[in-house]
């Protein structure tokens, strides 16, 4: 299955990727769990992964289907998202697609009616999950996005912390178009730009440019084709040059504190504060600071 | 009534709405209810509306005073709002005015101390039902702007769902000036817009161009004033092909959502995700997409 | 203490504070209360303050130190902000600062092991009761920036109602770098931008341009930086042109209402609308634009 992630990555993957060494994978990472041993998946896994210096690159690697965030596709990001993430070897994780299309969102042959609705049930909770674990992982998860995002796929994108898109991406929520309302890509959009923008996407189905969604706030940052990789590259190194404990303890503390009101979102964020000094890392950034040294992290 | 309407409208009303035929009103739109019949409305009814083809045109048709919300105006817009909105025939409310001015705000004639405080709480109580009910009404409800929208009349816009504007369009928030701050108002605004953006506003009244309102949020598209009509129509149109259980239960949902913290939201949308692959209209777009044919929709 | 005030804003102030005369400060403002008397300050005070036709002007002086929030500059701030805070003559308030660097928030050697986790927590409570008493406060606080506004820094420009900035201003939350996160500059800054610019920064500590801030919601407006001083003090002077207790009841009832649901945000607005039209401030300026006069304030 690591196998399967190389050739995916060494044929259509991001470049930065098939540069250079990358540190051997953990067994099982890529690959096989005990879920998957009862019940193996058909064919070769819609996600792959690797791993160097810190940084998690996860692409979502099934562009025939436009990455279609199909049951398998999310089981497969969210082990990729989950798999050693106390680890203090990872520091941030990258998201990518391979082809054109980003993700094209949820696989409508799983929303039929032959399905049914506890199979639906099944789709939307484990697609739930996937966006909620991306906040509450440890590491920043960074979106690299290069073509188009729509629906679920735009979900992904509004979920992340950080997101980059090359000036020919675009994002829309079309669900209305076949009697499907993107109601639950609507909870990260409505948290990411002004809710008239959430909601004129929403009722129309169409798609906004990657510099309307760095205007509304859906991205943080826009750059041409040829710089996506270099310019989310130099974010991921920036990240994992840092002090994991810290990051961890601060990007907690951010969401925390965001769905409080003031007076508790001090409260609770000056705490973080004192104890992010008890950190060893803490004090070492400091010292080096009043030192005029670069800090060495213990993590 | 419904003639003054069409006189109003015939005269300097949107260009869109005097082309072509429309579909004969209900009886009593546009005109009296109980509550009128008791108490007669002195001259015409400061609102005017028309439906064709599922889209609702409401105008604000008392250039003379700027379209000032008097609570007149308030309960003719109220009706036309409420006015048989369950029926399936409904898709899409527009509202625009007529004259320079989309509005000016509350009568200040009726905000004396003359008329006291239970008036005034009166004069309040409605405007602010009238702005809720917009949100909670089954359709999409856009704003079409071309000219000046200061006080309730920029409440007004931000309440909308969708809001265009020219771009000769402006914003304002001057209650300030005349002693009465837009707190009311600062409701709407305040959930639109950037808070020190909103606050700006409030503290100098000073206007927010078109552009700006569009930087901001406060505005989900900016045209040239020559296609204001035929942008939002289109937007219209484009809410009208659709299913109106689907885009219905949609709108509910996202509000219901984004008052909520990140895990009840999900849980929400989710299911609201699963109810709509059980309505008809759901399955069949599916069913559509799948079939590579157009959806026909049973509402 | 008052002479220490006048002699840094004679050397290096803005220029709108050296032109003129200026009303007589109360005694023991800019200087020495109960507090302080027990507890002599080492050298001059680190802001200065001055007031004059109702707006109060308060310069970070520290520049040397490149206006570090040390808990001394803190708690100077602290001072001269609530100094005579229920006053009619005190208007609105500007917060500006000496030198290239506004501020670059906290002072780190307060924050080493050797200070101790209960130091900590002091700075840390009184850095967010600052920001906090500027949201309380009766007036609006308007931030100056002409410079780089870092961490605390950064959080004090996003904690003011409203926020100018000279275009070679920028913004950053650089934490990160020496292992403390920018937590509590995120309770504001996560409440003035959209949440992937905000992560963005606190997960980079890359600096933000001021145009980026204005894009993003940080600031209300940009300036060329020899139009800052005119620019602000044009906004200072018409919110000191209004009625006072009209602007604290809008300032309170805004805050207020924007953390509540909608429904009960109406209905605290609503009651704000009638208390202040009960105000005698609220009828003449009613009375006033109805007869086509300029208001006279009672205040």
């Amino acid at each position: 299955m690591a196998a399967a992630g190389v050739r995916a990555l060494g044929a259509k993957g991001p470049g930065w990727l098939r540069r250079g060494p990358w540190a051997p994978l953990a067994a099982g990472f890529c690959s096989r769990g005990p879920a998957e041993a009862e019940r193996p998946e058909p064919g070769p896994r819609p996600t792959s992964a690797r791993q160097r210096d810190g940084i998690r690159s996860i692409v979502l690697s099934n562009p025939k289907k436009r990455n279609a965030l199909s049951l398998a596709m999310l089981k497969s990001l969210q082990k990729d998202i989950l798999h050693e993430a106390e680890s203090q070897d990872l520091k941030v994780i990258v998201i990518s697609a391979e082809g054109p299309v980003f993700s094209s969102g949820h696989d409508l042959k799983e929303l039929t009616d032959e399905q049914g609705p506890d199979y639906h049930a099944e789709v939307f909770r484990t697609c739930s999950e996937v966006m909620m674990m991306i906040q509450n992982h440890p590491v920043p998860v960074i979106a690299m996005v290069n073509g188009l995002a729509t629906a679920a796929g735009c979900q992904l994108v509004a979920s992340c912390d950080i997101a980059v898109a090359s000036d020919k991406s675009s994002f829309a929520t079309p669900g209305v178009n076949i009697g499907l309302f993107c109601s639950t890509p609507g909870v990260a959009l409505g948290r990411a730009v002004p809710r008239k923008v959430a909601l004129e996407m929403l009722f129309t189905g169409e798609a906004m440019s990657a510099q309307e969604a760095l205007l509304h706030g859906l991205l943080s940052r826009v750059v041409p084709e040829e710089r996506l990789e270099e310019e989310t590259m130099r974010i991921a190194r920036k990240v994992a040059s840092l002090s994991r404990p810290v990051v961890s303890l601060g990007k907690a503390a951010f969401y925390r504190q965001l769905a409080q009101d003031l007076r508790t979102a001090y409260h609770l964020a000056s705490q973080t504060m004192v104890d992010n000094l008890g950190l060893p890392d803490g004090q070492e950034g400091i010292k080096a600071f009043l030192q005029k040294r670069k800090p060495v992290w213990s993590h």
